[in-house]
């Protein structure tokens, strides 16, 4: 096979989307300007083959197409404008060949292609038995500006910029009826195979100049519920019936339910807070939103209010291992 | 185990080396200032098990000092101050103890002190097999002063940091003995082990404000060479006897004295060629430099002068596959 170099810019396009590329790739690293008044924002993810993804779960343009779509999400919920993107690949001895590795860089372009953003290194290894994708990606936000999740405070609402449940649904499809199940019309398979970053909801946030936390919805409502009130030392109350459409998740057994809606992960719309005022005003601004609780003063717990009960929600959501 | 925020955090200093950095791990992703007048610099390296170490090969610790030292050392190739790095880590399902993946994190936190650098965000995720360790960095270097491989011009001096051939000589060795081969003071294995990344040079060369190309030579003299070569438009030529130590191999056939020297790759010192005056103002600014041969004007081309003779080397050095 070709040398890293060669090959990543054999599916490299010819020029950059963003003038501030000094040196892409071809050099031992690349030189990116930055432009004044802005942070820069960075965050990783990792995507492994029957772990994260098989060839019966996702069509090859898929999985890098969501390798890149979930560091967009991370960037999303911290406001920022996505900018450019690394890509560490690492490629099994056997059983990948060159096109279906060139499928997946094409899935990850054409999600680029829409933001835009660059892709400005990578770094190609082999391994023995499974397939690792691990995308770096970089954005800006306004100086000071990032959507913390410690900004929650006490009277706020909680909310959701998307359905959830959905990715959690499709994967259960995917892993009872493989590719038979793949269908670019069913939204429970799309959630699962095609999500969508809420880059324009991160960006609106931003934007609006108000108080806003945010994280995007990765490990589960529960877990990024926790999250937020854990690092603004409040308490977030989840109204079961507020969640949208919940009703659709009826045929599962309650306990099943909790775990798609709550616990399932890889929902990447966003969870956040804001004041009641602020939320009247997003709607204003064309970013409609799911209310589904509220914050209240505490010590870092998350509140499940259902069928006239309130219990705890515990340890919160999906972990790694 | 733990989720990934709490592992990386258990393994964290609670405190950052700079001000700059305005969110680090606990959020979505990270924040970090920049300093007007730079420009960022940023790379990706990863490394595989059973591919570019086992732990018969190397200790726990030195897995994880040199799976950030190969990333620092891409940034000493352009010339940049190391700042902050990002590691993701697919951990095996069994094989690994929490214990162990604390040791390698305890590597690069070693090594991560002395520049400093801080850890300021990360992924870990689950794999079957093999741990797979992708760390990506980033650094700054001086407004269009990064170090680019395209500076060489027809005159200039090829020129060494460091030696050559050490990297590949300490890994044959402990393929064939494993742990046996250990020593902290074999500096062969320390080479493969330890492997110290040129960031003084790197800065010195930025610092001196002189014209110079440079590559680091993790890829073997010659492919960095020819990088050199086909970047700037040049040819390239190495010296067989100005290598420095080139004696030391002679117990070898001269294949495999190429191959060590020049195929080798994993010698983290820096391979470039500025002009002869640049070359002693360097040596002045105590940053001494093996001279191995010269630039001609040429079409990217790298020759070896051995023995009499002269042949091009083709295709370069290590390739991954």
């Amino acid at each position: 096979m070709k040398n890293e170099f060669e090959w990543i810019r054999s599916i490299s396009p010819g020029f950059h989307y963003h003038k501030e590329v000094i040196t892409g790739i071809g050099d031992d690293a690349a030189v990116v300007r930055e432009k004044a008044g802005y942070d820069t924002v960075l965050a990783v993810d990792t995507m492994v083959e029957d772990v994260h993804f098989t060839k019966e779960t996702m069509p090859l343009k898929a999985i890098g197409r969501k390798a890149l779509a979930v560091n967009v999400s991370d960037l999303a919920a911290m406001g920022a404008v996505p900018l450019y993107f690394i890509v560490s690949i690492a490629v099994p001895k056997s059983g990948w060949t060159q096109e279906e590795i060139g499928e997946i860089y094409s899935g990850m372009k054409g999600l680029a292609e829409k933001y835009p953003m660059d892709l400005i290194g990578g770094d190609t290894v082999s391994i023995k038995e499974k397939l690792v994708i691990s995308v770096t990606v970089t954005g800006r936000v306004e100086k000071d500006r990032a959507l913390l999740r410690s900004s929650a405070e006490p009277g706020d609402l909680l909310f959701l910029t998307g359905k959830i449940g959905y990715a959690a649904a499709g994967l259960d499809r995917l892993l009872k009826e493989g590719k038979q199940a793949w269908d670019d019309e069913d939204p429970f398979i799309q959630a699962h195979q095609s999500p969508d970053p809420h880059v324009k909801y991160g960006r609106g946030f931003v934007e609006s100049g108000k108080r806003i936390a945010a994280n995007d919805v990765s490990d589960g409502a529960a877990h990024e519920s926790k999250e937020i009130a854990e690092a603004s030392g409040v308490d977030v109350n989840i109204e079961w019936e507020k969640l949208p459409e919940v009703d659709r998740f009826a045929f599962l057994s309650d306990e099943k339910q909790e775990e798609w809606l709550l616990r399932g992960g890889e929902d990447f719309c966003l969870i956040g807070t804001a004041s009641p005022k602020t939320c009247a005003e997003l709607e204003e601004r064309n970013l409609p939103l799911y209310i589904i609780g509220s914050v209240a003063e505490g010590k870092g717990r998350v509140w499940l209010e259902r069928s006239g009960r309130r219990s705890e929600l515990l340890g919160g959501g999906y972990t790694h291992f």
